[in-house]
């Protein structure tokens, strides 16, 4: 935490630059308001002019946005989160990344059925109605592809933070446990392994180990307290909270229980990571820890010399975030930045530090430990152990270069 | 805390009914997958069909209310959150409550200042660019209009539970301490009071002692990650956390600092309370510990006999939720409901309680008691101190009863 006296000190210094900035001199203790503005003397909109709200017009330039060349089209493809413009932990639904592998079904609740069956004593065939009456549960999780980063490792040169990180949100989800469904189901004693499909035109199937099922999974209804948004899996999505984005099942409509994986099209062809060795490790589910600063970005340069807050998200599959450190000289200096509360298990972290720019370059990099002690790797320490085809799992840390003008870029790929 | 064996014994209870109901015996250990629908044999749409996304088209019906008779007009009138369809504790911002003396302005950013001035060695006079330069805070926090319950008060029949109790939302706020700005601009030692200006037409206007400036206010442009919404005061607003929700003044323009308070109009005339002995009550700003249950409610009837979860919301502007306490027989005898993860200060708290109902007739009752020990009082408790004139600050215990048809009905009103 930085002390009260130092926030003091940071802002007082601040104020100094604003004072000139912002002409304070006219506002004195006598001073009159400022001259009123056009929408000062009008009546503004009524109440009801918008019975479910949207940004401001003005905002228009905050959205998700894909990458063309990334992929064959756009229904197996991805958007990028704007996490430039992105204050706070919780990501608002409109503009939380999405990830199709057939596109965005438009699923009808009504008919929508969930199916538990496999190896279990009393096989279900569930309506949304049913769902909604178990005892609910409400968690703050991120979700990350594990295709974030992977174009970074692949060192296209895109020099944007939307698309280097944007493939992570954060949402406060609640549903119902799916250790409750599979009690009541009773599974039978060979269950190891859970099969979880999506009734997308992919079927997008993958095969989880029960204990993971039993511990902390949820099927979920509900995102940042409404209904799913349709792109997340409306009105039905699991949530493996920590692990790779596709394993978090969306437009959910089958659990089967078996005492084997099934090694899917999804997790054999695909998800995998190829190492140097010619061999391909799978189920590589867990997402590590990892950081990145979000302020200074490519799509945010610094105005001019003087005091600003570096910014920055966190997270870790494993748990919770233990400390960030940040250093303004590319790793050869550390200090440690704040944690911003609540810091939640399994859900994004935001850490903060000011910094005097003295307006010389400088390299600009974060680096988390987690609560078991892993630390952030270097994208070198990454490529030692994986070689250069493995494009899934990229947490290395991020580098932005400070240029003496402000501007700011992605030295990973310069 | 429900214990894991009391969880397993309500869903494995639930569950005997779901299998009839779901038909799930065709769903055997070797049952095929269910039938493909349309939408598991085509396309859907790409990922950039919705840069900004919206809800299903199905979820259409999940709005913002207002009531017409309410107010002479919508520019300055409220709309009324369905917090019968919401979970969690977030607030998405599209369904957020409203409420405008003047409507909702279009403000500028570019254009849109904050001065603070009065008695300060350094007045001021910021830019958005300014603001979004110091050190930055987040924040979950609710907020209430203190009306929120007055046409309850006044017995009105509507029986609703959106508009009984939707005039409250709760949101993770993102912005500068409000005693950040204070330490720049350097008070004088006069300071005791604080002017808060809005740049809507009718420039809402608040007086509030220092204290709680410097305690826990926030200057805020940013609610659920992204820019405040205009409703919701773009591009700045205060939040006063545990406060009523007028001093929480949006589209802020103006602070000024004085040695006592200014009585503006919406501190005299209105946003009082008229007590028997015919004097009225001024500055009640703080939100008394408050609680209600949001399922079953009018809107959300039983379908019948059986196992259910009772949910609810509690709050308090005081800190945190101690206790919920539900009654299903009118306040006899109470059981003590389960709190939901995370139970954060002056911010919304998810409540719940597995519920078996044999199908007659029930009064179901919530009742908070905060981290002060204060306890939500009933109506009439509430009514022996305040008379019937007072209409702000209705905190007593809401009473649904159920009938033996499933249907929910407000008797506070009946």
């Amino acid at each position: 935490m930085i002390g009260r006296r130092s926030l003091l000190r940071t802002s007082g210094a601040l104020a100094a630059g604003l004072l000139l900035q912002g002409g304070g001199a006219e506002a004195g203790e006598d001073a009159a308001p400022p001259a009123d503005s056009p929408w000062s003397q009008s009546l503004g909109a009524g109440v009801v002019d918008r019975p479910y709200g949207r940004p401001a017009d003005q905002e228009a330039g905050v959205i998700r946005r894909n990458v063309p060349w990334l992929t064959a089209g756009t229904e197996s493809s991805v958007s990028f989160s704007p996490i430039q413009d992105l204050h706070g932990i919780i990501t608002p639904n409109g503009l939380f990344f999405e990830r199709h592998h057939a596109g965005r079904p438009d699923v009808d609740p009504a008919a929508h059925r969930l199916m538990i069956h496999g190896l279990v004593e009393r096989p279900l065939l569930l309506t949304m109605k049913d769902i909604l009456r178990y005892p609910s549960t409400s968690r703050v999780h991120f979700i990350e592809c594990p295709a974030n980063g992977g174009m970074e490792w692949r060192a296209a040169q895109l020099n944007s933070l939307q698309f280097t990180h944007g493939m992570i949100s954060c949402a406060e989800w609640t549903g119902v446990k799916l250790s409750t469904l599979l009690a009541d189901v009773g599974l039978k004693k060979e269950a190891k392994w859970v099969l979880v499909e999506g009734a997308d035109g992919a079927h997008m199937t993958r095969s989880l180990p029960l204990d993971k099922c039993l511990d902390d999974c949820l099927v979920v209804y509900a995102q940042n307290g409404e209904a799913l948004r349709p792109e997340q899996g409306y009105p039905l999505r699991l949530v493996v909270p920590g692990w790779e984005g596709n394993v978090n099942i969306k437009w959910l409509r089958r659990i089967k229980i078996g005492d084997r994986p099934w090694y899917s099209r999804e997790e054999t062809s695909k998800y995998t990571d190829l190492m140097p060795d010619g061999k391909s490790r799978g189920f590589t589910w867990a997402i590590d820890a990892k950081s990145v600063i979000t302020f200074p970005c490519p799509e945010k340069p610094l105005s001019g010399p003087g005091l600003y807050e570096i910014r920055g998200l966190a997270w870790t599959g494993a748990g919770k975030v233990k400390e960030v450190h940040v250093s303004v000289d590319g790793g050869v200096n550390w200090q440690k930045a704040e944690l911003k509360e609540p810091v939640l298990s399994k859900a994004l972290t935001r850490f903060t530090l000011p910094w005097r720019w003295d307006g010389r370059p400088a390299l600009l990099e974060s680096r988390v430990i987690d609560e078991t002690g892993y630390v952030q790797p270097t994208i070198s320490q990454l490529r030692k152990v994986r070689g250069i085809s493995s494009v899934y799992h990229n947490n290395a840390i991020q580098t932005w270069q400070v240029k003496a003008d402000g501007s700011v870029f992605d030295v990973q790929t310069a």
